[in-house]
């Protein structure tokens, strides 16, 4: 089968003019097909500071409420994504703008907790993802760009953790290609010693993951990434692999296998 | 040729809660193919305000700089865009939203002006507009949404007329289709008396338009809008329609004819 490229980036990249240039110089020299996942990071809530929107927490967790989805959908499906759609575009490549309510790609379920409403938080699931136009496009040379957006098909806009939608889509599109997925984060890949750039792991399998966290070499703010990456492995996707941006061309990283 | 309705609306639509659901309705009860483009009005200018973001004005016109665009892409490409396209979804019509940098569909040209710098302001025109993509969207009983957001193709954003994207596009698309543009705004028609809501005058020719600016009966607001719809209708656009958003689906309003 073909290789499907899906690559995310935080809001460290997406939100970063300075970084932002050199990590698509890197994106476009990728093979097609491929597609882009992107977070805001601190991008919306620095907004919602300017604008005197308050943060609303519950039991340490954030509650996106109206005012906060609203600036998520601004700056994540509006600002960040544009900015990223129209530097491909100078870039000579093909890029198209997609939330999960565009074409109804990515239908979402109001997420149901027994304790905390989260607010306009969207949860997804594989089964849900509409992949007939994202096919289309791909057969096209476009390069679709999701950003952390998408709705219940009912008219509602949801905020959607980015590293989800990416492992849906790899899953989702993992029988038609050979779904490769990459998650750019801030370190060289995972580390044994979070103090030591150079201690990446080359390579971890499942099993090799459950020895990890239970000798603790695998820190807490790793694990739902790493449990994300597994699953989806586990439905389906042939490769994910962890590493810093600037690494998206070589072979530094961790390299997750089932 | 088969008919495509392309219909515009303002910010007053587009940015109030209340008036678009209904508008909505109308709307997706329209044959297809069909495409929207709408405005964002004050909302930008809103943003802007509470963001502290001072509106640039120079002989009385008004300049997009840096952060007046960056809030016309949040607001125009963001928020209100997605939130139409939600809408329109759950109103089981497969929308998607297109700036004119998604598929380097609207490429635009930096307005040049011999004494005013308008910033990032994009013109653009029906030759330059890439249909191929809009084509097989509408061959798929998709409906496009396009807000007021261009690209000069080399990763610049640029903030364009609503009305004249509306326009372009019509133009654009009538080599296949029989171009039907309406403008919704907030009068019944081109009124012979702006006191007089029920003196819409029925049509419009070109000639009877020449008569009535030389006689002055219409008045300055309604000229960049009536000619931007001549030259559309000299430029192979079937019809054009000027409307109260409330009458879309009846004949009330100003038709204009060549």
């Amino acid at each position: 089968m073909q290789t499907l490229n899906i690559v995310k980036i935080g809001g460290s990249i997406a939100n970063n003019e300075d970084r932002l240039p050199t990590f698509l110089d890197n994106f476009v020299a990728m093979d097609h097909p491929k597609i882009l996942v992107h977070g805001g990071g601190s991008s919306a809530s620095d907004l919602c500071k300017k604008l005197g929107i308050p943060i609303q927490m519950k039991d340490g967790r954030r509650i996106t409420d109206k005012p906060a989805l609203d600036v998520a959908v601004m700056v994540y499906a509006g600002l960040l994504n544009k900015k990223i759609v129209a530097k491909l575009q100078g870039r000579s490549t093909n890029a198209i703008g997609l939330s999960g309510a565009d074409l109804n790609i990515i239908p979402a379920k109001k997420r149901n907790h027994p304790t905390i409403d989260f607010g306009f938080v969207g949860d997804i699931t594989a089964e849900d993802v509409n992949t007939y136009f994202i096919k289309r496009l791909l057969d096209e040379q476009v390069v679709p760009v999701f950003p952390a957006i998408t709705h219940d098909t009912q008219g509602q806009l949801f905020n959607t953790n980015a590293d989800t939608i990416a492992s849906v889509l790899a899953i989702a599109l993992s029988d038609r290609y050979q779904s490769t997925l990459t998650y750019c984060f801030e370190k060289q890949g995972v580390l044994r010693d979070i103090n030591d750039e150079e201690s990446w792991i080359e390579e971890i399998d499942h099993d090799k993951y459950i020895q990890l966290k239970d000798e603790g070499i695998i820190h807490e703010g790793m694990i739902p990434k790493l449990d994300t990456a597994f699953e989806a492995l586990q439905q389906g996707v042939h490769q994910v692999n962890i590493k810093h941006a600037d690494n998206l061309l070589n072979l530094r990283g961790t390299k997750l296998t089932p």
